[in-house]
């Protein structure tokens, strides 16, 4: 997960309610699109303030204004007072870092949530919160930088593919978020691959840089975890919820989103352990390795310093050492130092020692 | 377990109910197989396309339909359009890799689940999605590959033994899942076999083949228990569902299932105690052997150590060295160097340290 | 605990209800008593067969079948016809291995439960599964070799001690479920004792017997707890129960027994803390011990290599030197080397490596 | 924890009720006080017998009957006829080492828990077991040995300061619970002390003894913590109770003592994490001072072996070996060896090994 | 966390509600400060005693007491008998220490919980105890020192900036929370600070200090923890409670607080998860720097003890030793001595041992 920069604290003392943008600036200009769609037309617009935006969704039934970047807090308050929403709902946009959670207000729904993505280069996990309002005929729908998590929503949208097009904002507001439900997926399946790829590096060189990225990914597992948690916690409130602005007929997909949820968890969870699996292992050849080095060296040490004890006896100058005068006394001691040495060499095989 | 290679990720932002399969291609072809009885008569027929099965169980009160082989999805779709089923749910059959789960629709009730098969040469535990859609006089499995779970089922209902044929759908259901719940008996009864092995293999010899065994072992136990834990939860919510199809006499079967399910999780977190306790010893015994070693290593090396210096010191080349000119200086350091051996063995045996 | 022989597999796609004896034959005949009695009378009667039993308890109030051998399936067969136990029930029976539990049916109250006994000598727990159908009139009682858990219900029974002449089935049946929950107190115990006596041999020497000891007791701890468990469980449930046939006078009796489960439960929670701090102390005391011998080996090797070296120097053999001529010499080496073997020493000991 | 000697085990097949005192003989003789107060007057009385007590409280509102000495059953006996005890009630007082619990009986609640005294000399904590019988205007409370918990509420029933002489029953129960959940306060602060003092010595000197100390310790809070948990859901039992026993006035109060156990429960929480925390510590600087040793030492022989062979080099007795002839050659190997050893030393230095 | 120097244990024995400070004196003495305002008009007022505020607020709607330092018991208990405190209410004041709660009374709701402050030069969190008794009309709030986390809520009164001067005292209430649970997240972006340079430092050199450091932090964070955790269910009874004093216009804004406090439990176990992780990385990374110390000394030393035993041969004294009579016997030893070393260099280095 990127280390969160952004500041809080500077925060601190203003009443609730007040707009700052808590987060990094990710996007170098607001943009607004609007999408006004019914079954039968659907009509495509950007634009760079919500004054330009037409007053009112005339015949359509759902107008959806995407807003990406929420640097500029002017574009929030605005969008805040033509839609009605209530000062900490605009609070909780601006200032990333919620957890994931669903509010039922009275003209609307506020959904949060993060959308997640894998750096395979730094192998971190990118996160970016995404605020949807859910109103009866409107949704809007606020994000950091332009993201293409929705790009397919869009395209069902204007090709008019699916039952997106007849149903309501409920409907809308359940592919958006299974539109970023699936991204996890994706995220799993890179995080799959490069715990194969440590595992294949592990049982060739356990290297510390494995180490190193093993614990990294531990810790991303972690913290996405801790994001998704309170996800299922939103789609439960969802369903419990007697909202009529997301029940109806979306009801049973939002049931969908929850096992997708649910699997998500369970996929995370089963990564964590192969990661701790992967880290013991790592562990225990790295000090088999370090073990089977030390003992090899002292065996030869061992083998060794017998042996320079008799070369060290036969060096010494006392005057009367018989051995030193026979013929054959260098001959024995070549012959006794090779036999010590050939003996401990076995027995340390026989103890597999070696 | 085997690792899941299917790639749901090729689904993204397609809309929801689109029909991909999912998972690997297990069977060559599809199969179809009907069956349709009473209490009186039993029919028995094969087909290759949904098409060649006649169109309405004519006299019989209970037909069921056993798909093997989910790759091609147009008879996934036949059959959707036959039995309106949600295309949720036809997704659902297709993407494996689904939690257990028991859901209601208005017309039917659709059950998920897996089946586990031991790989005794791999030790791995090789599983199989099953999804049963279960109606008011027709019941459709679908499965990935032909398996031989649900041939006792078969056979029962050939030779009318039990209450099979007398009762309807949700005793079928029953059945089928008692069926496969049964096989997890049968892969921890070799699972088992296999840790009263490596148990042995330890007290014998602790190579680092057993501790890589054991951590599979116990990668897989964990990996199973995460797969039969929402399966405690199907069927819970079996019973408190206040469904006709699945309530009624069959009541007090799925009882008996729910009792089953809750022994295969006792048995799983038992053998997954064992398998850490294995790991404990094996750790334990294998530092205890380095130390071992070690020692005695060192205390060797310890002893010899002295006496190579007094080797030295008589190896000195010193003018006057009184001791190297008497009669019997060589026999005298020899007594010293033995003396101070054995003195040292004598107090490391009597601290135990060899 | 005893490895679980018996193989549930053999059952796998007989059809539910199914009477096959699951588990070790314990008891070479099956042994049927029957126990009649009410407030005044009391008739005990041994049979081999049920049908040797007189047909109807007359003026008795209660009539105890005590079945002991559970291999002959003919038997259990018979009872249940004339009992008119449901075949799922009398599967439980003799499949052992049944987690506790507690179910109603019609005509009868069904609960199964284990027995534990210590092995001094193998250090092992070994359990037995006990049946109680408890009918309104009636109560059977099955269990798989003869024991003596039962032996002084049947005294009071006889000498028409405490309540339980005058009481029904139900007091009948909590007096056989507290015998068993106080056989669970002496298992501890004789557990206690053992951990203690582990505890002392610690403080003495830390050998690899007792580790292998604590592992093994830890683990018969950990199976006893998941066997105690649910026994928790059962006997909220008979609370719990509306079941008449158990509830009454008994209650409060019931009550006393949920208090000790949960008394066994926490002793057994603090065994297996005491067990693996023990593990603990072990392990660290061995990781001590072994240091310290290193250590110690360690400084002997550092304090003599220096010293062989100053007389590595002295044996080279260079014509000009000029401390190989001094008449002093070598009492100055001997000197130096003392003098440098006593700083290292006194380094050592001032910095506590020794 | 005192480990518990008393064997509950001789119990085990009496008839539930039969009175048995299972614990330590902790006082030398029964001992009986009487209080009867109402707001307006108070009579204080001692016996050795229960019938030596006035029949009838007559005027007063509250009689407080205090036994110290459980070993006298005959005592215990005479009171549960006089005050109609359940005989259950008495076999619960009688052995000590219950769960802390509160159970409703017709005529009068039956309260047990737990008074702890923290022993400076040993660091263990000592436990005894407290029973209250609350009835309309009799409380009866039984303690092991005369203990001076109760003393406080004894001065203020006498000096009739607070509320103590005008509330019922309740009221008084209420005070001795609290009395004694109080000196759970004293003996956590020991405690703390204690972990304090464990936390300076470590910093000195990590020694064995104190490795001992938190490992008794940490299993002391353990234990207590086990005791203490159940505490809560006494007072949670006694909250929820409708009993008009001790619900009324003393409600508010009954809360405050659920505020203190829960502070008592956290602050264990927390001595076990110091405690956990300080092991670590030991365990990493005892690993740490071990490996620092033998790095010095290895270094040490490391520098003195090249050396030594370079001695070894010149002491070899070839007929040709020109150096040993050269005028300076002593001089120059000094040279060698000391620049050798410098550099070696140098480069250890540099690559922080020494 | 400063450790509690407080003795609660002086208070034992007392009766309920007898009014002892226990705390540290924070503050030289008390200070009473009055704010009365209403949405027209504010009026602030400073005193030393009670007595001498003015006796009751005329127009305006909300009288905000806000008295700071606890040690004069004489100050709260004439707020308790003006404001019709309960006693054990003003003794939870006193006894800082609580865990944080709401308790309703009859005529007020009384809030007790901690304000947090990073203390960067020892790295320790510093808590203090806030009180609030919340009436209809009036708040009284109670902290042992003057801390400046009410500052910008006086501030936001003066200023009438806000909603804060037209709701009512369940809107102070919050706003003094708010305010409190805004400086968790200040503390958590310093100790933020402070974990990302550990983690540099521990990259760059693993000191025994950093080591301290991460226990010591890992160590606040948990206490944190068990701070925050409470006030969760602080913040779940205020929202369930049913008291019009907090409910109302404020419900919303207190389901912020509810995430909020949500949001610093997140970020304390994302911090102890993350310093887990960095204790781990040390660990490893030192004795991975250990092992490879220890590897190349005894890779040094196992190179010089072969070619110091061939030096010793040499040496040897024998008459008869043919090698060292030929003329380029020393050469040849040189020779010998010089590849044994680089062939093992050799070997070592394929071997990955240096």
């Amino acid at each position: 997960m990127r280390r969160q920069k952004e500041r809080r604290s500077i925060k601190s003392g203003m009443p609730p309610g007040a707009l700052v943008h808590i987060g990094e600036k990710k996007s170098a200009r607001t943009r607004i699109r609007l999408f006004e769609y019914g079954p039968e037309q659907v009509r495509e617009q950007s634009a760079e303030r919500i004054g330009d935006l037409p007053s009112a969704p005339a015949g359509a039934e759902v107008a959806w204004i995407d807003i990406t970047g929420l640097h500029d807090t002017g574009v929030i308050e605005t969008a805040g007072e033509r839609f009605r929403i209530h000062p900490l709902t605009l609070e909780d946009i601006l200032n990333t870092g919620q957890r994931p959670k669903a509010e039922e207000f009275d003209d609307y729904l506020y959904i949060v949530f993060n959308e997640a993505q894998f750096d395979p280069e730094t192998g971190r996990i990118d996160t970016e919160q995404i605020s949807l309002v859910v109103g009866e005929r409107f949704l809007l729908s606020f994000q950091e930088r332009p993201g293409d998590a929705f790009d397919p929503v869009r395209e069902r949208i204007r090709r008019g593919r699916g039952r997106i097009r007849s149903f309501g904002c409920g409907y809308l507001a359940y592919a958006l978020i299974d539109a970023v439900v699936d991204r996890y997926f994706a995220v799993l399946e890179q995080v799959g691959d490069r715990i194969e790829r440590l595992e294949e590096a592990l049982l060739g060189n356990p290297t510390r840089e494995v180490s190193t990225e093993i614990h990294g990914l531990k810790r991303e597992m972690m913290t996405l975890r801790r994001q998704i948690l309170p996800m299922r916690q939103l789609v439960e409130d969802l369903l419990k919820s007697e909202s009529k602005l997301i029940r109806g007929p979306a009801d049973i997909f939002i049931a969908d989103i929850r096992d997708h949820t649910l699997q998500v968890i369970d996929t995370l969870e089963s990564y964590r352990d192969l990661l701790s699996g992967l880290l013991e292992v790592y562990l225990s050849s790295l000090s088999n390795r370090m073990n089977q080095v030390m003992r090899v060296l002292t065996v030869i040490a061992t083998i060794f310093i017998p042996l320079t004890f008799i070369a060290g006896v036969y060096g010494m100058n006392f005057r009367y050492m018989p051995e030193l005068e026979w013929r054959w006394g260098y001959a024995a001691v070549w012959g006794l130092m090779v036999t010590v040495g050939l003996v401990m060499l076995a027995v340390f095989k026989s103890k597999k020692w070696l």
